[in-house]
């Protein structure tokens, strides 16, 4: 784990943090039903988090290929509903968590419907509803999608490719299933061929996190800035994760963690946190549902820390304590702080920045304030002696996401670590820098990680 | 359906709109397995909707009391969790959809366990789990919880207690099945009576809008301002209200819907908009899965209408968006129309008022801004010939929830039609009571709402 | 339904009162998978029966040839057992009903086996652990076990053998779930091809009263005198036909029929009734399980009436009884009976027959009684004036079986029809051709039968 | 084991052996869900057989009192359809066979019926379907049909009672949960109370096998020669005892051993063979589905043996068989050995014994043979010098049940051990005490059998 050495990389270095702590995670075992996937080190654990401004940020492993295998399901999903409409695609495949494994052959009595496209059945009919004038075409058409979100040309794993066929006989069965029970009308053969074909799709843990970073964009590649999709399939997808996404634990997962996702037997994992960033993971050794043990630790873990779960109301300042807030702000330490600020500001303009931040401050805003901040520094004279002083005025800002909260102490313990001053404007006590930043226990943990990631004190 | 009066009066016209439209739907049958449900008006139609400041919006039956039933869950389960902390809680009921009808049989192999607190299986366990002395205090504890989540103390229909207790088979069943499998530990006789106790308290569609507010709140009672639990406990209750609360259909609703949301089978319905709002459901006819017909549709139609999905991404704007609309503003339209508020402004200021929004504007912000906008005319001179003229600078606005683009067309729709102006400055074309409205689809349904809830051309 | 010309031709007459019973039942409907089940006239109706010394009875539509379909799983099952043995198939195949459907994808957590031989997915199992150096070879012994045990050469309907092959999804997809569990291991493509052909198989009812006679005969052909397979093998079949053959109602039919029974889709139905008959009958009218309407009803009516339930125990006389009996034989009305019959043996040989009828009297101990006075009757000189005198001594019987019973009683009104005199020496009363046959409501039923198949006031 | 002292105690003998090889079977465990089952000596093991002339054989703890528990369910079933009707009583409670435990909560859809007379749910429903005018005298029905399957009044065990009493949530549950679904009418309290009273009804092994006998011999008790019930009651409760008396592995049971069957939670376990005898076991370890391990394995060890299986085919000899042997008869061997049986008899007529068996000889024919042997033995002179010489004539023999093989080869072993002669008159090679025994492996078991009984050799 390197020392951060820009501000933007205290994002890496928590995922330093999270990956450090779960790489000795030997538990479960790499998939073996087909040689390519026995083979895989076990040992390989890569953490990629890709925010909406495009910037990817990197751990351990995040540039070994392998294949995307179930991970490509919501995608797919996507290019499906795009193609035919939510009704037409939920005419053919339900929506429902199905309290089985990944493999069930669970129909829907009377429609023949697979439970959700998040089942191999239910993705082998949204595999099938994509268009295209032929097998080659409907393939290019969904790998061409698959690439559009991670924002490079993908490419398949042939070798993978044929084993998945050969050794595919379940994955039949449910074909023949569903068109025996008419939710599957095309060609068996040619529609499974497709299926393992986009399974065989190799992508890196850098890639998924791109991938799942358009989702939360609203459809928008963050770094290609291609609109692969609508915002409106975007969110579809994204309850499909949220509810189907981790098969026979969908609802504990969405207690636990509260974020769509979806994993693959390879053992990669790509989560979503909608309007924020896409997570990526990847280490090849599964648990007995088949996901990744350490990809769903570690998105759990980083879900909870970071108050990221969707149903995660954040803490929201109400009009009057605004206003006491800045009588205070002018009567006291605020007040005193301010002063400090404005001498400073006079005296050396060169020296001294200042943020105002408004309103809803989540991950999105706090790391566009650190990518700021970088550029500040950045550019300022090499040659300055005296230190750099930054003030962050928070009065209006009305609700803070607890990542939001770890990033900012972050930021200060980064800035101080450097002799740099960082003055917080900040008239309820969450002020950065100073005493008094331990309103919750959600937020003594973030700062506890700051600290730790630091150097100073990691206590776990 | 009355014209509105105020401003604010805009949402419960919102309100009349879908009640008026539902009420002659007439699908569905009255529970009839106690004569007291059977009894029950199969006519009355309430919607109920508290926001976060505790105004409630209502449109029909909205005092009419009805026995909470299923509808007590979410509320009984929160209080579990605060005396017995999520995993120990969790321990003794899943967080699974079933997949089953609310009155399932089926617990986990192994661990004994009903799947999840919003079946009838789960919701014994969690009744049981609540602590008390004795049976009745444990009762008083659920009562005042249940009263504190309303704002007002709630009474039990003895009649309807008396009824549930000689008709609960099934649930005496499940009790002594679950006593048998080791998730229940505490007296059958005991803990029936108070489950069904609890199910036979009486409550309005207000109330139970008053409760789902206080969920979306995180816990603070919006009318009160009690905070009854921790926004963590919210979280984890409208958590599984979103996965398991529809019963069977969990998944279909959260994609299509996307509330947490409860129902009981007296006809009650509550839903939570988290962060935005609580709505309250009245209507005694059914559905096959004991859900009162109406109560779904009106959930689902305003969660959809209004883009209040919990995985919905409001639209933002990129910085360089907002840039280059300064630069056109003050060269074009924008620039003319603030010249225009500026020389208002400068001429009569007791005829003149702007508002900036700044950040995500949201139900809740859209709601202040009404209910700021009727204090300042209430205020205003009553004697003043010239209209008023109200300017909305959104410059500043970097995303807007369907919801809220709705809520200032249709208050520019009130102010026009009572001869006030309104100047909107918004550099991208977002103007109100100008021409350019139409950027989406869903922003035309807003207006066309807005148009027929002010008399004008209403078209279905 | 012709008159009985012969005394064997009792046995026809009472299928052909059946016959006529049922011809009217309508219900259920043609199963239309493949266009050649569709084209089968509703209205044929078959009804063959078997006896142990190969003499077939007939009634209705007996020669028409309609494909075997799931007819056949019993008589391969036969096979594969011969083959592998006991264990090794049911290593690979449970033996338990299924409760559910005959295509149900149900297997068996852990082995992967299907539920049992009946269903199609262990059939298909079955038929792939039949032992051929080839795929041709395989099917080849398969058709030949068939035709051994229908006791002449069969063949495949090629048309419905392709169309199977075309609609076979459902199977396609039964053996390739198997095959992903391991309990198949033949290739599904060659395996399936071999199934469908043996459900393509053409017979006829009287070739399935054949089939199902040589499993009551312990696997010796009746017609043919061909040991096909062992008796052992024969017990193991009928017991999974008795638990199995039924599908989902197999509990009630053992209860109320009693019978191992097997249906095809084709509208075949064989029954066999160890050690008495095997049961042949058609009719394409399928009920909701897919088993022939009349089929099941006439093959309950037989099984019922004649007391044929596996589980039935025969009527048993004491010893003491006995002994009393031929007291009573000496002192009484018996001893005068033969005493009458004595006389007539002096005075005529060629018109009087005596025969003793020893332990216990089943369907087969009286078919041969009334087979053997057949040939008398014939062998008897056409021109003798006197009626023939039957005398059947009845005091060592131990045991009747109700078909018996009624068997001697319509023995005894066909011959008094023809004006030949019966005299039964039965101290007990069970006197036939005299008055007290009345013992007991089987027995009243018994004789009404027989009084309506000789012309006499059919009351029912 | 003791020698056995007179011919009858050959079938004591063979108890004896198969409780010797399984007694030291020490797998599953006592039953431990009330303290007194929990007590129980777990090495108790008694085998009783009942034949159908009331002789009791014996082996082991079989006069050790139990309570009956599960294996009441047979006998009470019978008591409600005398009472109700089989239509009535299956209204009320299905025929199928579960596929799961005995204390499933599966009720058909629909009706609400539980699957069957065998499991807890099914039992309960036919214990309240017993007709009483109070629930005193329905138990006293009960009491007195469970007394009179047994032939000796039987009673409660009291503290067993209250103890199922208080731990019977399970079924508590069942009882609610069928009374909701409408199958259950009876108050719960009241018909679980007699449930309760009639699980603890205190039976020996000895009068399970004679309640078992009762069924065997079509309902009169071949001890009192009561009637207890009709022999289409019996029918109909083997059936289901065929069917479901071994819960979920039934139709592997009925495939294997082929006995009606139904075990008891103590460790109890009662088979009947139909016409020929009752079985009642006892060791109280259980395996996994709550049956008797030694239970089981001895009944299928004699069911297999014996040739008991309901479905098996007795060997037969066709007519020409017959005749061909007794040409064989007159000509040679045969003959011969007549010819010596008829010197000895004009020598010594109280030396002198000849036996005609004719027809089908099964357990119960080769039973009586025994008996009145022994009863001859008995009755000669006890000063004759010379031996005695038995002469059986086998001409006349038609079939040839396994078990009557194995009875004939131990009477000829036991009475050569005595210096007695037994002369076979048996064309067929089927002699005793003669060369030629050795047709079949099933034969040849029953052989060593009965001279390991006799002392010579067991090899097993």
């Amino acid at each position: 784990m390197a020392a951060p050495e820009k501000l933007s990389d205290i994002v890496t270095s928590f995922l330093d943090v999270v990956h450090d702590r779960l790489v000795g995670d030997r538990r479960g075992a790499v998939a073996d039903y087909i040689p390519q996937l026995a083979d895989a080190d076990p040992e390989l654990f890569g953490i990629a988090l890709c925010g909406l401004n495009g910037r990817v940020y990197e751990s351990g492993d995040t540039h070994v290929e392998f294949t995307i295998q179930s991970a490509s399901k919501p995608f797919v999903y996507s290019l499906a509903l795009d193609d035919q409409g939510l009704d037409a695609v939920h005419a053919r495949v339900g929506a429902e968590p199905s309290g089985e494994a990944f493999n069930s052959v669970k129909l829907e009595a009377g429609t023949g419907r697979p439970p959700n496209p998040m089942v191999n059945a239910g993705a082998i009919v949204t595999t099938s509803l994509v268009e295209g004038s032929s097998a080659d075409d409907r393939f290019a058409r969904i790998l061409a999608r698959l690439s559009a979100f991670a924002g490079r040309d993908l490419s398949v794993d042939e070798a993978v490719f044929a084993s998945e066929q050969e050794s595919g006989d379940r994955n039949r069965a449910l074909a023949y299933l569903m068109r025996g029970a008419g939710s599957l009308t095309a060609p068996v053969a040619e529609t499974l061929e497709t299926y393992f074909r986009q399974c065989s799709v190799l992508v890196t843990a850098s890639d998924i996190a791109v991938m799942g970073a358009t989702l939360a964009n609203g459809g928008v590649n963050p770094l290609t800035g291609e609109r692969v999709t609508s915002a409106e399939t975007c969110q579809h997808v994204m309850t499909i994760m949220a509810t189907c996404g981790m098969y026979d634990y969908a609802g504990e997962w969405l207690l636990r963690a509260g974020l769509p996702a979806k994993s693959g037997v390879a053992g990669g994992l790509v989560a979503s946190s909608p309007g924020e960033f896409g997570l990526g993971l990847y280490s090849p050794r599964l648990d007995a549902s088949g996901a990744s043990v350490r990809g769903v630790v570690a998105a759990q873990r980083l879900a909870t820390r970071f108050g990221l779960h969707v149903l995660h109301r954040p803490l929201t300042l109400s009009a009057a304590e605004v206003t006491a807030a800045n009588d205070e702000l002018a009567a006291g330490l605020g007040a005193e702080q301010d002063a400090v600020a404005t001498q400073l500001l006079q005296e050396n303009a060169d020296d001294l920045a200042v943020w105002r931040l408004r309103g809803y401050i989540d991950f999105d805003g706090a790391e566009r304030l650190l990518l700021d901040l970088d550029s500040w520094l950045e550019a300022r004279p090499a040659d300055r002696e005296s230190p750099a002083v930054i003030v962050l005025d928070l009065t209006e800002v009305t609700q803070l996401q607890s990542v939001a909260v770890w990033m900012l102490a972050a930021l200060a313990t980064w800035c101080r670590a450097r002799g740099m001053r960082v003055i917080a404007s900040d008239p309820q006590g969450r002020s950065l820098g100073v005493a008094g930043l331990s309103q919750s226990a959600g937020f003594d943990d973030a700062v506890r990680d700051a600290a730790a990631m630091t150097g100073a004190n990691p206590d776990d």
